[in-house]
């Protein structure tokens, strides 16, 4: 795949139909935007019935104690938003981790458990992440995460995220995009504070799949990191997990840089499922 | 329709099928009490679009300044919930206040406009409500709200509100619960601070549709308090504004309660289209 020339961010006050922005990073989407978001989100999620993923409809927070299981917030404070309540704010009540990824909700499911079989999950989720700036669509505080997510043995986790990623180069392919492959760092691991970070860069853990330099999926591969945190056991080993993550209003980005401000010029997403 | 006998409300300790309950007033649905719920929504959206409805996704907080231009923090400081980045909290930056109501969404949309038409639009929003105490599905910090929504004139919303409730009544026998209309006071208006309190114990403008004594719907006439708060014209008057809330997860405790814990044996939720 190609490197592309450098296509400028979507400026607030030149933005297509359907694209409202507003202040702190957020968007309302409606129109045909809306209903190709929705479609995209329906396709990836048709897929993933395909490979007997649970859907899941998750809380906006993580619940208590799982941002702590997971050290979240120690690993990665400068991303993290809290939630709570107004008039009853008290430093007896910090508030709860407004959801930073969705496969964040699936491993406490399974905590304490031993696996009989690999087990996949689908669910999307409101995520939130804090940035020094903000973009339409490219980099929004709240933005919308749709998740496969896998956990079983490390056999079975590679081969999830082996087959996801041949699978989800044809999706872009066939939306007539151009995308390409890069190693990242795992976003959870601050190099700062976490020795992960470094494991990463000697391991890559984590690739990206990227249009015109913005990531629009990510493959991750977690190792036993949630197993061990959960206590997620399959065939009587600490569980591997892993998680393929779409950020869909990226998706629409890439789109709209490629084909233009009308969806419906667009390739059909239905091509997903 | 008839009083009902005192239903105990769900015990977090034996709970159906598809329904994770969590600290902080928040659950996860899946299986078939998920599916059920997607096609409730859907349902209830299809029949909006019977009416032209506009379909938007909603940001998850409102907008800086929207939240001022309704008042809602000085009505109703105990029921909102703020969210706010980890690491840069400070008096400087008090946060956005978490959607309280899917609504809120539509007004500063239409701000300025003088419309030639009645409007009507559709979304769907996780609200937040902060309470003393919480149940699963029945009181909860994060719900779904899905609400339709018509701005217009006098006459055009209040023939809105009279055929969905009509319509909604009809919903609510097909499914087989035995609900009640209310009056009720809006929430949006704190009897310690407000005068409009009391204006609405004289006239009536919300009416809620109870199950069990739990309101799964409301339908809300604001006369013109949205119209003049955000400078909207019907054909050059002020315009009304009126919504039809569904509280979603209420609907499957409904039914829940009436059916037992098995959806699929709850009448199908498509007669709602």
């Amino acid at each position: 795949m190609m490197p592309t020339a450098f296509i400028p961010s979507l400026h607030p006050a030149a933005l297509p139909a359907g694209l409202d922005w507003h202040e702190h990073g957020q968007a309302t989407l409606s129109g045909a935007l809306l209903d190709y978001f929705e479609r995209l989100d329906a396709g990836i999620a048709a897929f993933a019935d395909t490979l007997a993923a649970t859907p899941l409809r998750p809380p906006a927070c993580l619940p208590p104690g799982v941002a702590d299981r997971c050290g979240y917030l120690s690993s990665f404070p400068h991303h993290a938003s809290l939630a709570r309540p107004y008039a009853n704010s008290s430093d007896d009540d910090p508030g709860c981790v407004l959801t930073p990824a969705a496969c964040y909700h699936v491993y406490p499911r399974l905590a304490g458990r031993d696996l009989g079989d690999a087990s996949v999950h689908t669910l999307r989720a409101t995520c939130f992440r804090n940035e020094s700036h903000f973009l339409p669509l490219e980099r929004q505080w709240a933005f919308t995460m749709r998740e496969i997510v896998c956990v079983g043995t490390q056999t079975e986790v590679e081969a999830f995220l082996h087959r996801l990623h041949g699978v989800v180069a044809g999706w872009c392919r066939r939306l007539g995009l151009r995308g390409r492959f890069e190693q990242a760092t795992d976003p959870f691991f601050d190099p700062a504070s976490s020795p992960g970070w470094l494991a990463q860069r000697l391991h890559p853990l984590k690739i990206e799949l990227q249009v015109h330099d913005v990531a629009i999926a990510s493959f991750n591969q977690h190792q036993s990191h949630f197993g061990e945190a959960f206590d997620i056991r399959r065939d009587e080993h600490v569980a591997w997990t892993g998680c393929v993550a779409f950020g869909l209003e990226r998706w629409l980005l890439a789109l709209l840089r490629c084909h233009g401000n009308d969806p419906a010029r667009w390739p059909a997403p239905e091509v997903l499922s």
